[in-house]
Formats: structure tokens, C-alpha cells, sequence
């Protein structure tokens, strides 16, 4: 009989938010009158921009008169996109990156997943933890991370950051060899965004030891500090060691509509076996072209219109809706005297659980007490037990009556 | 410095689409004034259906409104497109498929080409000559085709299964050990479909053998004769042996859109290293959910718009007309004394070169004294030498204009 990919059996069940759904059904079967209120999925809720219906509609229409269909687009997007995108998010900041670096996509979540596909087997790879599970588990289906130590709770040839109120959720740098390193700023799940100098550390270590940074911004938008780099590209030298990945998810309230982008500048080198050195952007050219066939041609005309005055202006309306939120957390939870983190570039907060609690104690209190579902921190890893993570994606009147009932428990 | 994935440098260029657009566009400088008429590219030139863009529009609308918003979807699809899927594409013909056999997907050369990443990476994979190419360069970039032999133009690790005049273009059982085979019917290039009593021919042996067939109907549409299967599993025993993929792209020109489906039997089992037996269902849902997002909302709610009675008598006639221009093709190139395959359940027509032409001196013909582009038979494997495919995407009146053309070459 034919044979599977056995490094899929090493992949540990992707438990976390089905338990979440099982606990709450649970509880609503027993209490069916409470009133929950939700905080722990990490998506959005406020409708699209005015201006992406109407780009979204008058796109379908041009697809229904035979003068104006399209078919077949470029698998990297539409020049329209990819210049606009190089533009607006790059050039006026003053970073210099070609429409051709640019790759349009799905999905933050195909991209950061496919992009192992162009490294080497033999890549040492580091995660921080808690880490977004997605770039641990393409690994592991990869071969990279090896064996599931069921002791250590660890894939036993992955190199964890460990990153916690202890080192201000700043992930250090590895002691030994590390050929590639996720980085996500700001942080899904802490919430949390690393300065200009903090991420300059990494992109002086990647370029000094030949590394690889894959740089995750997919909550960029949320962003509200100075110090806070809009992209690793700000920072000198990132070029030569960064691939960057941007969504219109969080940003235009694409999760349902999907588009993203990734960014491979054509200074970026790895080695062939003999030592030669290879363009990663040839390599993501070739792999996105071979296996995805472009994004719909209505999804990049609607990404197009986020950038347009109007269309900027009603998605940065959404982001603060969503900020404000978060505003409302960390006071309440101030309020309530427990530490938190995150929420003021991010639309999460991560706070630490009062007294001795392990994130599932919290879990089931914060559910039985106050009707309010946040998802425990340990589900994103083993540095993450003790902490748990709330999401500001929900109504404001919700967001307070919320932190009025977390107040109201007297932890 | 961080390794690549040296497969990667096994690749062939896919010099083919734009080497004939540099021919074509040295041509064009040359005479400006020439006529051209494109029958070379495998994309639809028909608009959305009335039904389609009325979906879209629809649901675009309640993507602007709270109420009715949708932010992530299922990854696998939503229920409304997969029952659907499963009633009108399966139910309705006898076959017995469930909705969570159903991957909706952005497009078949996608899941055609992320398939083998739950595959074992010692499968012996199989091929036809000419083929598709994405199921090869996947392979390559996998590790699994092995080296590139410049004297013998195949990879080293690959089984090629021949299609030519000689065996009517149905690929011949292999002889030695083939884990995995691809088969595409009807099938691009050739343009020819495989009958039931021939595809049986290799579900009986793939269950003899242990193998795996990955079954791409995507131009099932365009089925018109009864001995053609429009589904593999209306042959017994393929649901324990074989994945089928099916596309929206050629069913009703979403090229552009992008929006297909992946079934895979939950009878269908692999190997394990200790020889257990592994559900290939599960491992795709893993992969799926792991590296991609489903489906924008919009589309898929467009897809569902396919099989609604108007919508679905709109694609047919769509289809219709693709199929009437390949009767044209057909009958020209008949008149012109060509002998030719296809198009009677594709919008493909295969053509034998007249005299002891190549494949590219007939292009470089066609193109030169009749103003017809076409597609080189050997851009789609060594065996497709001397052939020529012509598509019938255009227009019904540069259809015949084309065929005239060709007529008075008097080949």
C-alpha cells in the first residue's frame, strides 16, 4: 500500500478552541438563560468598508459583461495591487520595496505556513512560545521539528523563545544555531510589540549569523506607538535577512474575504549545498505560480479600495472601534487588579491569572462567575500556562458589561 | 547561511506560455497590421453568469451589514456548498459522497499540486506524456521526481505512462511498482476522455496494487457522450483508491474567481512506516485546516449559485458555446485534412502536425501565414512531439475565421 507523510502523526490534536466550544456548549445546556458573552476568538465582527462593497460590486459586475470579464490573473495579484501595496505601505514610509516583491495571497495563515516549503530540510527553526500555531505545525508536517516530547511538552528539535512577563514578552536571542525564526509583531497571542531597537537586536543577529527572519505583521494596522516599527524593513539591513507577511484580515476586516500579501526582497540569499547563493525571491516566485493560481479578481480589487482616502478612513474607524475595546480591558482589568499586557498595538490582551490559577482554572471561573469566554494561554504553548488572552473584536457594550462582571467576582 | 530547498534547482523553466508570447509579441512588431487570433491559452473568455454575479452581489451586501457579516469561515467550506456539492455533483448521479468528503478549495492546481504533501515521500508517482505540468513540478519540488536526465527530457524518479495516436491517448497500466498515479479526464492537453470501461481498467489495479489515483476531472462539464464517467466513483471500488478534484473554473468560467473542490473518500487508507492504515480524509483535513483559510464567502456563496436551475442552465450554455466552437475546430481542421482528438467533451483539440513538422515549426507555421497561435504539443512532455493543441475559448466568429485560415494553407 501506498505510504502517507508520517510526520503528520507527530502533529498534536489542535485542541484549544474545540475544547473552548465543548466547555460552552456544556454550560449553556446547564445554565440556558446566562447571558455569554464571548472574548476569545480572534476575529472580527464589524462590517466591511462602504468603500470595499461598492469596489466588490462594481468588480462582479465587470465580470458579468464579456468587454470586462477576467479570467486568469497573474498568481502574484494584479499590478494594480502590488503597486499600490509598494506604495502606500512601504514608500510612504519611506522603505524601498518593488511591486515585484511583493506576492498577493489568500491568507497571512497559506503564507506563513507554505513559506517553509522553499528552506531547506536541515533548517534549525525557532518559535517563540506562546507562539501562533501554525508555524510550528507546518513544521512539524515538514519533518523540522521532530519528535513530540510528551515531557517537556516540546517538539524536541524546534528552539523555543520563551516569552513572559519575566522578559517583557521580548523573545531573547538563541545561544546556539538557529537558521530561521518566526517573529510576530504585534504578538497574537500576547498581544504585545517589539520597539524599534528590540527588533534592530534581531535583524543584527540574523544578518550577522545568516539567518533567516520571517516576520509576521499581520495586526500592523493596530499599531499606535512611535516606537512601534510599521514593518522589519524600517529597520537597516532587514532586507537582507526578512521575508515579510501583511493581511487585509485584521486590517479591512478581511477574514471572510481573504487577501494578504508577503513581501521577499531580491537581496534576500540562502545557500545551495555546493554554497551558492539563491534568490528567495525566484524560489516563492516559483513555488507561488506552481501551486496557487491567484487571488479572486474581486478580493484584490476590494483590497485595492482599503488604500483609497475613503476607503482608508472608514477602515481605520473599525480599527479604533476595536482599540477602544481593548482600552476598555485594560482598565477593567486594572480595575479588577489583575496585570495584563497588549491592547494598546494589538487587539489583545494578555493577562496574567490571578493567585495560582492555571489558564483552564481561569477559564472555567471567568465562564461560570461572569458568562465571559477568553481562551486560556497554555493553548498556545507551555510558556503561555498562567496566562490567558481576551480579544477586543466584540461590541463596546459588551467590552464593558464584560469588565463591570470580571470586577464584580472580587479576584 | 540558512539552506534552500534544493529541488528546487531540479525544475525545468516553464519556458512554454512565455516563450510564445515572445514569439507572438516579435511577430506583432514585425506586422502590426496582421490579424491575430489567440487559441493557445486554456482560460474562458465567457462572462459570470447572471445567477453568479447576482450572488455576488448579494452576498457582498451582507458583508456590509453587522447583522449579517461573516468573518472566518470553515476552512473546509461552508455546509451550504459542500451538501450542495455532494447532492447536485454526486446524489444526483448514484454516488454516495458526504459533505465532509468535500474540500472546497481557491482552485484545482492548487489541490493538485499540495495533494503529495500527505503523501509519503517514497512514492513511486506515475504521470501521462504529455501532462499537466503542475503534477510533476510539485513532485519535483518534493524531492520525489528525483534529477532532471537532459538526453531522456524526464525526471530520473518518475513512471511516464505515453498518450499518443498509437494507444488512442489511453494511458497504459505500468508495469513495474507505481504508488501514485495522476489522471486527468477529460484530459489536458490531449483533449481526450478515458471511458468507463478504461478507467475501471485502473481502479481495479490500483486496488490490486495498493495505489492511489489522483483523479482530476476538472473539465467534467464538458462531458457530452455517455460512455464518458463524469465522476471516477462511478466505478466500483475507487472510493477506497482514488482523490477526485473538481473545479468551478472551466464548469463556469470562475478562472478569474477561483473556487474548486477536493473529494477524498473517508474509505481511502494509506500506509503508515509500521504498516498501519491512515485515513487519507483525516490527513487532508489536517493539512487543510493547517495552511489554508477556506474560501472567500462571496465566492463560495457564488459557486452555490452554479446549481441553482437558472444558474446552472446559463453555464450550459456557456459550455455550449465553448463546445460548438470546438465542433468548428473539429470540422476545419477535418477539411483541411488534420487528423485530430478531442473536443467532443473538451474544449481542447489535439492536433497531429502535417508532414514530419515539430510542434514549434508548426506554431512558428500557423503563426507566420495564418495569424493563429496555438500551443506546442512538447511543452507538455516529450511525447506531445508533433502535436499541437488548439482550445475553443474564443469567439465563435474568429473560431471559424481561424479555420478558414487554415484551410488555405492547404497543408
Amino acid at each position: 500500500m501506498f505510504s502517507i507523510n508520517h510526520n503528520f502523526a507527530k502533529l498534536q490534536g489542535s485542541y484549544l478552541f474545540s475544547e473552548i466550544a465543548r466547555r460552552v456548549a456544556a454550560y449553556k445546556t446547564q445554565n440556558p438563560d446566562k447571558d455569554i458573552i464571548p472574548m476569545g476568538i480572534g476575529d472580527v465582527t464589524r462590517p466591511l468598508a462602504h468603500e470595499v462593497i461598492s469596489s466588490l460590486i462594481k468588480s462582479a459586475e465587470e465580470m458579468g459583461k464579456a468587454e470586462t470579464f477576467r479570467g486568469y490573473g497573474p498568481e502574484q495579484g494584479y499590478d494594480f495591487l502590488r503597486n499600490k501595496i509598494a506604495e502606500a505601505d512601504y514608500k510612504a514610509r519611506g522603505i524601498s520595496v518593488a511591486p515585484d516583491e511583493v506576492f498577493v495571497s489568500d491568507g497571512s495563515k497559506c503564507d506563513t505556513g507554505n513559506i517553509q516549503e522553499i528552506l531547506g530540510a536541515d533548517c534549525i527553526v525557532a518559535v517563540t512560545d506562546p507562539v501562533y500555531p501554525v508555524y510550528v505545525d507546518t513544521n512539524v508536517m515538514a519533518g523540522r521539528a521532530g519528535d513530540f516530547d510528551e515531557k517537556e511538552k516540546r517538539y524536541t528539535n524546534l528552539v523555543y523563545l520563551q516569552t513572559t512577563a519575566e522578559n517583557g514578552f521580548e523573545p531573547p536571542l538563541p545561544s546556539g544555531r538557529v537558521d530561521v525564526v518566526y517573529l510576530c509583531s504585534p504578538n497574537n497571542p500576547t498581544g504585545t510589540a517589539l520597539t524599534r531597537a528590540q527588533l534592530k537586536k534581531w535583524v543584527d543577529w540574523a544578518n550577522k549569523n545568516g539567518s533567516l527572519i520571517l516576520f509576521d505583521g499581520a495586526y500592523e494596522r493596530f499599531i499606535t506607538q512611535k516606537e512601534i516599527p510599521h514593518s522589519i524593513y524600517e529597520i537597516e539591513g532587514a532586507k537582507a535577512c526578512a521575508i515579510e507577511f501583511r493581511s487585509f484580515s485584521k486590517t479591512a476586516g478581511f477574514t471572510g474575504t481573504r487577501c494578504a500579501y508577503t513581501v521577499v526582497p531580491k537581496d534576500l540569499m540562502g545557500a545551495d549545498p555546493q554554497g551558492g547563493k539563491v534568490s528567495l525571491n525566484a524560489l516563492w516566485l516559483r513555488r507561488h505560480t506552481t501551486k496557487f493560481n491567484g487571488v479572486s479578481y474581486f478580493v484584490q480589487r476590494a483590497a485595492e479600495s482599503v488604500y483609497s482616502p475613503e476607503g482608508s478612513r472608514q477602515v481605520s474607524r473599525a480599527i479604533g472601534y476595536y482599540l477602544n475595546n481593548a482600552k476598555i480591558i485594560l482598565d477593567g482589568l486594572e480595575n479588577a487588579g489583575i496585570r495584563a499586557w497588549g491592547g494598546v498595538n494589538s487587539p489583545y490582551v494578555w493577562l496574567k491569572t490571578p493567585g495560582d490559577m492555571t489558564s483552564w482554572e481561569f477559564f472555567g471561573l471567568l465562564l461560570d462567575r461572569a458568562g465571559v469566554v477568553g481562551t486560556p494561554g497554555s493553548g498556545f504553548g507551555r510558556a503561555g500556562e498562567g496566562y490567558f488572552r481576551l480579544t477586543a473584536f466584540g461590541t463596546a457594550e459588551n467590552t464593558r458589561k464584560a469588565m463591570l462582571r470580571v470586577l464584580d467576582l472580587k479576584l
